[in-house]
């Protein structure tokens, strides 16, 4: 480890962060210092918990089970990350990974799983996403974590999604509005919802669309899998009505 | 497989296609028609070889090193995808062989394997990338093959780069414009410059900007990995000034 500040390791924890604050961090991120980074006491990190900013700590002790690190000075302040959220049908392993992965870079602020009648596979494994979250923030230098929420039938996703935040639906071979169009003449919060590896049926989609928080969108003259849609349409989204206009 | 014209499937062949052309397909499509598609002679399957537009066709043999077909008519047009080029650092090779595929499905035209300072993966295993790429450009409904060039050091892009296309250059942690900003000033052929996991030393990507093809940009305030800026890029180019407004 150095002490360069591009370098540090940056770890999420729940513990609160403040001015001589002693945190304690689980397991997994005593493993990780321990044993994939081979820190050492008294070595720097960085530290956020989405309430507090970022703050530089120094490690005071390292154990098996858990290590202890204490707060020096701040350095960066809270702020809110009011990202896109994405509504998602489950798709194989590695490629949800990935489009988890991606769309927490991406800063996506809630990331919803949504069972639709071709998602196959149907028993979302939290504990793993939730990792990967936070894996992800951690890597992007992100000080919020996005919350994921417990699946839910597309049926049900109405009646979840807040009036006033559009859902852009993902509708390749429909009649629709290229999303950069559409976008133009969207105010206000939004979000996505991405179908599963063979699409939604058309029933399901007709009566998505038929929704007044629905708006229809396509995405270019090629068929992109599950996850490159995600990537591809957050990324759209953040760099011309979202966040992309800041530095890191 | 069935006979519906939204799941035949579909593979490349370097052979000509026309009407009545009977095609050899090589080792590689054979065994994916034999062992994992479980094809049969009659089933019909669609062509394409970037040059005469694709083709239904119907199999007339299944052999262990071939397969034979005969085309029966044209379904759509050969067509220019003159879609941005893609210079990347080699990355590893789980998130380089994700980051060809999607930049295939995301229209782009030319990929070049570029040889920065901090490049850990010097080895271009061009064979398999070439395979990504033709696979990409079936599952994707492509009329075209992007080309994979040699592997160039990065001190000798610009002697490749014709003067006339724009070299975006993404530069994190720089004085820059965002990305949807930046392309509203270029007019012409583009494409992008995407660094390794490491990203650039500042003294090449100082040379690299001193460049009259480079513009630099920023994508946002989070750091993103080296394939998800390339993936993220893309989309954003092709959805605002690239082949976003048409449909499939």
């Amino acid at each position: 480890m150095t002490n360069s500040p591009k370098t540090l390791t940056r770890l999420f924890t729940d513990a609160d962060l403040g001015a001589n604050a002693l945190c304690t961090l689980g397991s997994g991120p005593a493993h990780k210092l321990r044993a994939v980074l081979r820190a050492e006491i008294g070595d720097e990190i960085l530290l956020f918990n989405g309430r507090d900013g970022e703050w530089r700590a120094r490690l005071t002790d390292i154990g098996k089970s858990q290590a202890l690190a204490q707060c020096l000075s701040q350095t960066r302040p809270q702020t809110a990350e009011p990202g896109p959220w994405l509504a998602f049908a489950p798709i194989k392993k590695d490629p949800l990974d990935m489009m988890i992965e991606k769309a927490v870079e991406l800063g996506v602020q809630k990331l919803i799983p949504v069972i639709t009648r071709r998602t196959e596979n149907r028993r979302v494994k939290e504990d793993r996403l939730n990792q990967q979250i936070i894996d992800a923030c951690e890597q992007c230098e992100r000080l919020t974590v996005p919350t994921l929420e417990a699946p839910i039938s597309l049926d049900h996703l109405p009646a979840f999604w807040p009036p006033e935040r559009t859902l852009i639906v993902c509708a390749e071979r429909r009649d629709a509005q290229p999303l950069a169009q559409a976008l133009k003449s969207i105010n206000g919060p939004l979000g996505l919802l991405i179908g599963p590896e063979g699409g939604f049926e058309d029933a399901e989609l007709d009566a998505a669309l038929k929704q007044p928080i629905s708006t229809p969108v396509t995405l270019g003259p090629r068929i992109l899998r599950a996850e490159t849609a995600a990537i591809a349409a957050l990324a759209v989204i953040q760099a011309t009505c979202g966040d992309w206009s800041t530095n890191p």
